[in-house]
């Protein structure tokens, strides 16, 4: 019964900011531990991230059916609960770590799947030490995650994509509306999208103009310091050219001193602070520089959970990053993470790529400067031969007859607790 | 040659805000007119709606591709461009009108198509009555749209199914997002939507949990005065009983004084109001109250302009309404309104109807008590009778190999003008 014995479950937890795919990262690694199941047992998922871990709290995917598995694939969101919560180093809180080999030696896991974004790339990596440094055997690997597209090595990542797709439409479609409206209305639309380091879904904006459909669309990036007179000079020019001007802004936009623009001190009619969004104020001052009349919208979780237009390529590439992770494990791999490998633009083409998670952790990816154009507003041929091919595709969820897309809500049953000692999570 | 002689142009405006499906009425109109030339010489469209007519700024559509035009049918916006301009009666400016009479004559004009809600309907009326007060022979016939869906007699507008169904799949989307969250973060979101009167679009929030998907969605109508302790004990309920809690608020909600909740008399660093949404007030407010967590977003014209999830039942009765108001031209009728009867539920059918424009002008249709429940912050079974068949089906556009929808871009050629006056629009 050697065999048996050697056979070891597998633990997967999502991390941080949920995504429109993580789910398919989900089901590709369910789905492909489950035609392994002579090297893995069960796939328990941490409820709500890696607490799940440290207080216990599995859940059996196994009681999930085939299908419901499957609906992972087109369901946004973390289907298993995610949470905001990074390890501290194993000298600062080694209770942490110990206990985590309490409950994986409880439950015979062997393999730790991580699935989100820099900081979790970093708890992973700490995890994948414990072999070494705690005794404990296990396989930890890291499945790329972040709409913020800030992960090195990668050539991009799963729910960025998506996101990407939604805001350039988003900001199509509101641009043709505004258009419209131009002559005796609304001449200025404004759209705050995510990224408070990173402009690469602000980028994304730029990419609603094309070749084929000429719209005039001002970027604000976190890279690029704000200036007030420049900036309302480019919307101007834009208004006197077209009529209207769309502008997309990212809500880490600030100034040459590193004040964001979202913070302006608003305070409500008894004196207390409010906390409004960058689009507001970009629009305000718009208006009362220049007199013109605005509308703006704030896209928040709109945008990242918009499962119903998602990328194909990005569905694709998050289950690939899932499936490539389990067979990592079963390579006898450690502390490392499946990437995104770009070998061709026209046709786009990718391939599986591996990258150490030392390499990956804590490193913050920004956009490169050539992919911003001179006057700061806008994305560069470069930029536009990036991003294309990650928006790529439509890969639609199935629809009720009551024109809601089907998302499945799975079962979540709850693994028998075996330790009889309880863990505070602070 | 007296056929010939008899035989008229049309002219087709848009008028006020404009929907995702608002050209697909325009593209009823002009394929269904093109299939009528015996009868009906060009479509004559106006640039920026009725101030096209009063200027003289007329497009020719005949100047568009058969497949530029039914492109129409996938493209949101307005094609020709739209205006919030209403006309006075015919007694405080009497010029207007003979002014549109000259515009018409002058392009042998017959037929006036006037596609938008109820300032629009009245604004047809006044038209349709030219023959009799002014002389001048021409039928005037309103197409109907409008999101905030308050027209009354036909059973909905066209323009409305689509926002419906977009709030409803964002809500869900969203909801399902800060399930994953509320363990460690985010425990509330708050979706603005549209409708200051009615509250129809933030009822269709209300769609996003259904039999088979139970999420906790609160609703803020503005038919339902707000109560801030009620409110707040009704999202404590549901954050108690599913960690978490989404709240669709429309941008009209107000409290029994009818004082809007958005108009919080917000200042900003220097003193200057500031106009925010009233989803930031509501997040505050549970925040500071409640010490929850929370995201808000503002969809705006993201949620009227979303063609990519446009509810197919809207598309086929948006084109069917611009199809049938020139079947009516044809017939010799003036002063109507083609409208939607629901013959059906289950299956849900319908067919074209026909309003007098005396009754559909200046009158407003609410929610029915009966759609809204007793605690004031959900819909009715009834409610989602209704609703459900407006968002039925899926009617996507044509992607690029860039991601984004083609959306058509017309080349809106000039009519010569043929009168040597200039007139002020005021």
């Amino acid at each position: 019964m050697a065999k048996a014995s050697a056979k070891k479950n597998a633990f997967y937890a999502q991390s941080g900011g949920v995504t429109a795919v993580i789910n398919a990262s989900a089901c590709g690694v369910i789905e492909t531990a489950r035609q392994h199941k002579d090297k893995i047992g069960k796939v328990y998922a941490g409820r709500n991230g890696i607490i799940g871990a440290l207080t216990e709290d599995l859940i059996d995917t196994s009681k999930e059916s085939a299908k419901a598995i499957a609906a992972l694939r087109h369901t946004p969101s973390g289907a298993f609960g995610s949470c905001r919560y990074k390890l501290k180093s194993l000298e600062a809180n080694r209770r942490e770590y110990e206990r985590l080999i309490e409950v994986f030696a409880a439950h015979n896991i062997g393999y730790f799947f991580y699935n989100g974004g820099g900081d979790s790339a970093d708890t992973c990596l700490k995890v994948s030490q414990l072999s070494n440094s705690l005794g404990y055997p296990l396989q930890a690997i890291h499945v790329p995650k972040t709409v913020d597209n800030d992960l090195p090595i990668t050539d991009n990542c799963p729910g960025f994509g998506s996101v990407a797709k939604y805001i350039a439409i988003s900001t199509r479609e509101a641009s043709f509306d505004v258009a419209s409206m131009c002559k005796t209305s609304t001449k200025i639309f404004v759209l705050e999208v995510m990224g408070r380091h990173a402009g690469w879904i602000a980028a994304a904006g730029g990419m609603a103009a094309s070749e084929d459909c000429d719209l005039p669309i001002l970027i604000l990036f976190p890279e690029v310091p704000f200036n007030e007179e420049s900036f309302l000079k480019a919307v101007q020019e834009k208004v006197d050219k077209y009529g209207y001007c769309s502008v997309v802004v990212s809500e880490g936009v600030h100034d040459k001193d590193g004040k964001f623009l979202a913070d302006q001190g608003l305070k409500d009619a008894f004196g207390h602070a409010q906390l409004g969004g960058v689009a507001p104020v970009i629009a305000n001052m718009i208006r009362s520089k220049l007199g013109h009349k605005y509308h703006w919208a704030v896209a928040d979780y709109l945008q990242r959970a918009a499962r119903h237009i998602a990328s194909k390529s990005d569905v694709e590439q998050a289950y690939a990053m899932g499936k490539a992770a389990v067979k990592m494990a079963l390579a006898g791999k450690n502390s490392v993470m499946p990437t995104i490998e770009r070998t061709s633009n026209k046709p786009y083409r990718w391939k599986v790529g591996e990258a150490n998670l030392s390499k990956v952790a804590n490193v913050e990816k920004m956009m490169p400067a050539s992919f911003i154009t001179k006057d700061g507003y806008g994305i560069t041929k470069k930029c536009r031969e990036y991003l294309g091919p990650l928006m790529q595709g439509e890969d639609y969820p199935p629809y009720g007859k009551d024109g809601l897309p089907k998302y499945v809500q799975l079962k979540n049953v709850a693994v028998k607790k075996k330790l009889d000692s309880d863990f505070e999570v602070k």
